[in-house]
């Protein structure tokens, strides 16, 4: 599916009562909506516009372009896509938090003084942690293998991405993210790289890793380091996913541990989120993907379906999705568009809770499952209860970071998703508000005060709630 | 020898006529220099005031906190090292370019207008360099293996060090640096590491990496990747110097091609040095260390001592330091504190011009070179002429990278120590001014403008000057 352009159209329109109407109609017509308009310029004869219109992917930029150009008497003289130009340069800056303005600045930040502080590290390990940037900072690393569900586009494409999840531990959390594509695909090499230049992290931050590559990748250099290694993907998008699921639940006045879930689609986010909700107790998980239901008795499964296996499924169901969900509690799905009728959430339990993640659309629209589904959620921005790893990992970095967390485990994860339901829930929860606005600003502090006391309680946080 | 502390003590001291002057007499008599204070709190019986007081090294302190406690009725409430204090945190930070507040900013930092910035990456890789931040990022990367003259302590404990350059490099080019410590030394294996995160890179800024494995590393790193690998030790010391060696000339009023230069000390600079000047012409060079000097006839020499045994010392000069300097025009050094007396000064041709480098004090002091030397340079901040690298490589970055170079080469060094050398001709060349301030603001637009000058006439620019 093409994606959505932002473009900014600048057009010179005859000053004649009629003629910028006609512009709009012949934008509608070649299915471009006009978010803004803009006066540029205004003469006798014309008037000049700044008209800023979505369209979709470059044929329809191009559509629309050529009905304006196609009025009579109207020319177009620029054409500019807003989100290219918005990442002219990039998406993040350093910046000194130390004036370099005098000699008694350089002093101090610089020889003579800073030797002291290397001699201050060299002499007792753990000052790094005061005296430099490290106590702050996360490593945003990706492999490019698995980008924004565009696919395997390479390192030097991921970037884009990579720097925006870096705008968010800054924007939400404070953290210093880092942007760090590596172009390196074996999982060994990818933790050996990233484990030499730790010296100067807090944290690893992995997304946009394809399976299976991501799990073996967070388990090893979870191993090699002394610091919290996360994947996105995985524990940040359950997170999000759990606290969905719990809200949805209690508005359909149900139990977690009673209720009956279907996951479909085993990649990471699903098999991340089967994790979580055996985690969190759920009554009956079944996991499926286009081969079926996943049992005990299934042949020819990888490690981690494996372990699905073991720990789903305790009735042995077999079937298609459609099968399965006869009954069922909560659908989450991480499949295809479209996959679902509303006739299948109509075989569902009472009050079915349906979370479509499928990208760039839900394996049901809103449309179809309105009036069916008691509670829905997607991945979309443009539709409510949008599930999305942002409304969980940075303040779960937060909370690991204050307390110099050496990892983020479940229980750090769980401690998230319990605070992430609770916003809603303190705000009154609803059918179309079971996560709260990743623009909240209760989300991050109660999130990352949650990951720290399970920190602390779970015995990694280094050091302990009400110091530092 | 102890490096400077600078202490900020807090003292509450009898409200009775002579007494703060007793409390300054003993700062005095245990060797402390007062270098502000301030009244924090005064009552009746006391006045409480922060003194600000330079001391050498952890004993020092001790000795000047002792003799202020043993002034009868004056209470020592606390002590603040001043560097340590402003080191918390460390001294960077990343920070936003774009706005991340409203649905509408998400949708263009983040999904879904990432997507199409990541697949214009993807279609054009050029893109990469004005679609994210890579074409203004620069890695300033270290072993630890030679921390500011304190030798091998660590990567970690080279951080406060590397954070340092990146000050620079945003102060003075509005450049991002990003501090990258490397646990490895293999030269091999940093190149691996290094070449694997190149997709965010601009250029590689190595510092304080312990010879000979520097320069392998600048080398092979350099051959592994289509972005300038610069070691500040090396080249960017050297660049300075250079200029500073054509100014000290000037007064003298000579030629380099014509004089003969002595450099002593054959580490990562003193190589550096020697390169440089025979690539900018010097009439004779002779390097030595403590074995004397280099010539083709000694034995035992590595690769770079080879390659200067080739390219200096034409007449085979033998002899310790001393017998070199015997009618040298110019004295560079790198060795040792004291080295030089004022005799072995006079020794040399007329005007004599010499840069002692020694750290932390220089080969001979600035006392007894005055009268003797017609110019003298150090590396001290607290002394006329200090040579060092920050003159050059915020300028140098600043040019390479505004034309996208592949390489830093000898012609842009070359053309850095000419622009250098050229903002204190413009100003007013003296004996006390042979290098500019790191604080003036001509210094970085004069050299980026002659750098890129130079990569474009060397054939390294991607992009022409004019353009971009």
């Amino acid at each position: 599916m093409p994606t959505t352009l932002s473009l900014t159209i600048r057009a010179e329109v005859p000053a004649q009562p009629g003629a910028f109407g006609q512009v709009m109609a012949a934008i509608g017509d070649a299915a471009g909506e006009v978010v803004g308009v803009e006066v540029v310029r205004s003469t006798k004869a014309t008037v000049t516009r700044d008209i800023i219109v979505q369209v979709r992917g470059d044929e329809g930029g191009e559509a629309v372009v050529g009905a304006i150009r196609g009025v009579s008497g109207v020319k177009v003289h620029e054409v500019t896509d807003r989100v290219l130009l918005a990442h002219q340069g990039g998406k993040m800056a350093m910046q000194n938090r130390m004036a370099l303005k005098s000699r008694d600045d350089l002093s101090m930040a610089y020889t003579p003084g800073v030797a002291r502080v290397c001699m201050a590290i060299h002499d007792d390990p753990e000052q790094v942690w005061d005296l430099t940037i490290r106590a702050n900072t996360v490593m945003v690393v990706s492999d490019g293998s698995a980008v924004v569900g565009e696919g395997d586009l390479g390192p030097e494409a991921s970037l884009p991405a990579v720097e925006a999840k870096c705008m968010f531990l800054r924007e939400m959390a404070g953290i210093d993210g880092f942007p760090l594509p590596v172009t390196v695909r074996d999982p060994d090499e990818m933790v050996r790289v990233l484990a030499r230049i730790s010296s100067v992290v807090g944290g690893y931050h992995l997304t946009d890793i394809a399976e299976p590559r991501c799990f073996e990748v967070v388990h090893k250099l979870g191993a090699a380091v002394d610091v919290p290694v996360f994947h996105d993907n995985q524990e940040g998008h359950a997170a999000a996913m759990l606290a969905a699921v719990m809200n949805g639940l209690e508005l359909a006045g149900k139990q977690l541990s009673e209720s009956r879930l279907v996951v479909c689609g085993l990649g990471p986010y699903g098999v991340a989120t089967v994790r979580t909700m055996v985690g969190a107790g759920a009554g009956e998980v079944i996991a499926c993907n286009r081969d079926g239901a996943v049992h005990s008795g299934r042949e020819g499964l990888d490690p981690d379906l494996l372990w699905v296996a073991e720990h789903t499924n305790p009735q042995g169901r077999t079937g298609t999705v459609h099968e399965l969900l006869k009954g069922a509690d909560v659908f989450i799905g991480f499949s295809v568009p479209g996959l679902l009728s509303a006739d299948d959430v109509r075989s569902m339990a009472a009050d079915p809770v349906v979370f479509a993640l499928a990208m760039p659309d839900p394996e049901i629209s809103p449309q179809e499952a309105a009036g069916v589904a008691r509670v829905l959620g997607t991945g979309r921005p443009d539709a409510p209860n949008q599930i999305n790893s942002t409304l969980a990992f940075p303040g779960i970095w937060r909370g690991a970071l204050d307390c110099r967390a050496t990892r983020i485990n479940d229980e750090m994860v769980m401690a998230a998703a319990h605070a992430i339901a609770q916003v809603c829930r303190d705000e009154g929860l609803a059918e179309d508000y079971v996560v709260p606005s990743v623009f909240n600003k209760r989300l991050v502090p109660a999130v990352a005060a949650a990951v720290r006391r399970a920190a602390e309680e779970s015995g990694v946080a280094r050091i302990p709630v009400g110091a530092g």
